[in-house]
């Protein structure tokens, strides 16, 4: 079966391409009676645009939606919601230098391999614009979880060498809007910041990590033994273009210790079990156990730069390459609210499935 | 929908508690006509087995099979294919001091928000001995993959501090059967060992990480948007007992390269396109590419120790714990053959859902 | 989960409401490198329609259809194929009168009990407008299965009590466009027509059956025990609007025979096998063996009516309905393109399930 | 995917041959703290067995069960619940002669076409034997549903030509299981049973109808638009073997009715909503309305007979057949746990889907 569904319950299906006609979510399960709120889903997307600052890609889409299903009088009614974005600004002859070439590490030669044809054009189906869609779909989740007291943060702890060194305890994710690399450690965040303009100017691009917060959670989600939940979070983030690498609470970092250290031990206030330390990052044997719930993801820097490069073409000829598209120096700022929609849809999706033991 | 299946055209659902009966898998949609080989399953079997080595626990389990349905005059039938092993060498009394405790860092305390009911006994469905189930799907997997010329080989890279600092390519994993940690650098596995030695002296638990190599992969496996073929490798690594982190190619170390450096750069050999080097990990765009995929795994050190910890009962009083079950000081030797049944459960998923495209 | 998606690995995602924006499709696993053709579902699109003869509704719906993805250059890309029809000539205030009454045998109330509220614009996602995606998906299968030599034609029946009494055997299926009420027996046909005239006339209606006819399927498919060929069909037809009954092969009728009457006797021909009645339908313990496969389906006479009824509102006080909405006095004639499509949807699925196995 | 798993959310996945080590159910989903009924169960397979009575095949199978996992201290854990049932009594040297030859109307050659291999032995995977799975999980669904006050009842309603001829709502269905064919009109009953005795007498077979009875169904299950109450109900019946046809409500027999005859008109009692006639059977728009729910399934005479019939053999040549395994010469008596199974494993599925809804 083809791979562009996510979810059990509540359950995305998205479609479209970077330079087609327009990109598109299909929400089955998203519950009835819900108020839909079209400006909630535009301040998610505006997070995502391009263009939005001196360090992202000079790509303008102002994004509008159009509601093609599934709300009635302003509400959610049960049946399928979809909700589609036109595409705007295309330079599509941007590409046309690009039809018969492979750019290095980007999807060009795999999908043609897999599919025998590709739409060339901005990379098509493979391009991050794709997601578009899932920030749609995450703006819903996000609104549903909020009802149930659960919220999702995600920040900038990572660009190249540059990191973050408090743990996320110790910081004020409140201000991690405040600056264009949506760190909210602003001293790190300049740094930040002025390295991605120096990748800018050089016409190269940086990595990074983005770590992500889940407050709120009840124990109980996730669904063992292989539908764990940070197993789901894993795969929704390795589904995210450029992400390389996940890891929840200690993650890479708690190998180096011993397990009585590493060991988060009960305690009780007033009858209420909570942990003296979180190295678990709130998830026990695949399922929450209430505490907050922590991971990080790992973005390779941006294949597209404006560097000349070596590769081969559909004729497995060799040649070289000036790309000309536009792009972004690091793709991490943009990627937050992405990261955040994705959390939210794993989050919802396993907490409709824990109602069936309710 | 509950979580014990894994795979769309080769899904297993996997059965069993680790003092109960037995574990079982039910593979649906395993092609017909295959040898069964109960050889090969006994073999991944006893490479996972407890009580293998000087450093693993002293429980002992010598498996045993028994092919319930699926099998006929020697060959599969295309219809589900059942096998069991039974539980023996148990000790369940082991286990009763435990029934009103929430062991730190275990999911005694998750399963009993989840589900309001819990088998106590050896961790019940949570135990690590759940993983007998995949191991055999496992290995028929690999059989499967091997007649494509696929291959998957894991081994120890790190334990705690003690790191294999060459690449992959300059090992020799034949030598990783070698030494009872499955390092296949000796120098370091020699160090390996020692720790773990002295963590088992001192009952305490060590973590790691374990790499794993596939090659002879075709392009053009990985189901974009959401089920590419790093996204379900992550997952089915997460899935499993006390992973906590999966990066694949440069993963979280690439993140400190630019573009220009990381990118991998298209070569043409006599047609035939590969890749200079291979940061990607053999995965562009959630596809296969045809060069190695090898990915990383990060195991935190095992809950299960011998000192005495500070916990709670449920109740919600606190107190204190001394564990007295068998258990393994490092659980990475015996992850190996778990990590590659994994990998190979996606790979033949990810071939089968290829084939629709031909 | 929700139901909004049928099939496995070519599956659609339907989407729209009667009265809404529109109705949408989008199909996962749609083959690479098909040709799209525009005009082959527009065509099927046009059997389908309203008002497209004396004896349907008087609404019309001129169709035009919005490819939103999946299309590159006139091809298929095995990315996702999203398709929209834009809703017109609604009037939505023939329907105010109907938002607080529950209308007989519709779909009113349930939706309502369900879901806690209800689109009641021309009965909203319960509409049988609703199958405008499934023509638009099925007009692909049919071409899909085309280039594997099977063709799918459903004719009507039965109307009342107006029964086609030959076999499809010796009927010339050909003459099913002939006429308004698509039944390839012109004398029967005229009778039908004749009664549904008088049932508009009357303000009543009436129900029948289809036939459907595959031909040219290769032996082997279908998925026992559960997914077997004639229980993906039986769901496929149950779940279009009004249909409440199915019958394969002989079905209810082959009840009265003894089994050594009713057994397909295999004969062979130059090594071909074949049988020689085929009172199976062409699917034997749920797999397809080569032979014709055909099958009933019952469709109830249409819930709307222009006579007054008895009924309650919101309510649940009684109260009497006028019919305002136009309807058709039979579904039938504009079922055939549904059934066909739905069909066309099981066998390409099955077709592509049967894939792996090769 | 292949196709031994049914349901979404109380999922089970059944395995195993008539004539292998045994016969097996996985049920994945089913809720904790269930008290498990092993009674319960023998009593419904009881129903099944073979040899039970005069007018069934002869073959013993006094079955006795083995759960596996999923249970502890007599209750359900949440975890994968497993059941087996060993074969006895088996006589596979009876097939022996059938080994290179198709029988006529059964699966031998379909199963041969599509896996190239074949369990030959009692017809392996195909044979009716495979509902003892089901009728294990379905005794367990129906305890489920019956704590919800949903009761499942089904009986023969006709064999070859004789008929019940009154509705359901004129007879005492606790008759039913008060004689060897399963009919609650005790003349009719009685006419039955001589047609069958006949039929044994003969070596022939004959087929028939079951009719089932759903009754205390809240409204509101069932998932529009494809996974429709009855659509699911209508597979899981049609996926029963011999089962050919399938209709709910006044189905193949409501055709002939006007809209207006047909149409089930509201009425209130005290704000409570119910419909004077139930023609639709109890669903509407796909979903339940709180009335009875009822359905007709059509059984094809068994293909099993003693008469010599033509047929070819595995190198298309033909040849003639004498079976000599045990048979019924009626399936319908022994096929009403198993319609009971199927319909309760769809009604418990539906009821925990939709508690996503509340």
């Amino acid at each position: 079966m083809a791979g562009n569904s996510f979810g059990e319950l509540f359950r995305i299906t998205t479609f479209g391409e970077s330079h087609g006609v327009g990109l598109g979510v299909v929400i089955d399960g998203c519950p009835p009676n819900l108020s839909f709120d079209e400006n909630n889903i535009l301040k998610e997307l505006a997070r995502r645009k391009p263009g939005q600052s001196a360090i992202t890609t000079d790509r303008k889409e102002d994004e509008s939606i159009e509601v093609l299903s599934g709300v009635f009088e302003g509400k959610t009614t049960g049946t399928p919601l979809a909700v589609i974005v036109r595409n705007k600004d295309q330079r599509s002859q941007d590409y046309d230098a690009l039809k018969d070439v492979y750019r290095p590490s980007h999807a060009d030669y795999t999908y043609e391999q897999k599919y025998g044809i590709r739409d060339h054009r901005g990379s098509g189906r493979a391009s991050a614009r794709e997601t578009v869609a899932r920030v749609i779909a995450g703006a819903i989740a996000k609104q549903l979880l909020n009802s149930y007291g659960i919220t999702i943060t995600a920040f900038v702890s990572q660009v190249a060498h540059i990191k973050v060194t408090k743990p996320y305890t110790e910081l004020d994710l409140s201000l991690t809007e405040n600056n264009a690399v949506r760190c909210p450690d602003e001293a790190t965040a300049l740094q930040m910041i002025q390295l991605i303009e120096q990748m800018k100017a050089e016409g190269d691009s940086v990595g990074g990590t983005l770590t992500c917060l889940i407050t709120g959670t009840p124990a109980g989600l996730g669904e063992p033994v292989f539908d764990k939940l940070h197993a789901e979070l894993g795969k929704a983030m390795l589904s995210i273009n450029a992400c390389k690498g996940f890891d929840i609470g200690s993650g890479f970092e708690g190998i180096t210790m011993k397990g009585s250290e590493h060991n988060d031990v009960f305690v009780s206030t007033n009858r209420k079990i909570t942990t003296l330390t979180n190295h678990s990052g709130g998830v026990q044997g695949g399922i929450s156990n209430g505490e907050d719930i922590y991971f990080r993801c790992a973005f390779k820097p941006v294949s597209t730069i404006s560097k000349t490069q070596q590769t081969v073409n559909t004729d497995a000829a060799e040649t070289s390459l000036n790309a000309t598209g536009r792009h972004d120096p690091c793709v991490l700022p943009r990627a937050v609210p992405i990261v955040e929609a994705m959390a939210a849809l794993v989050m919802i999706d396993q907490l409709l499935r824990n109602k069936v033991y309710s």
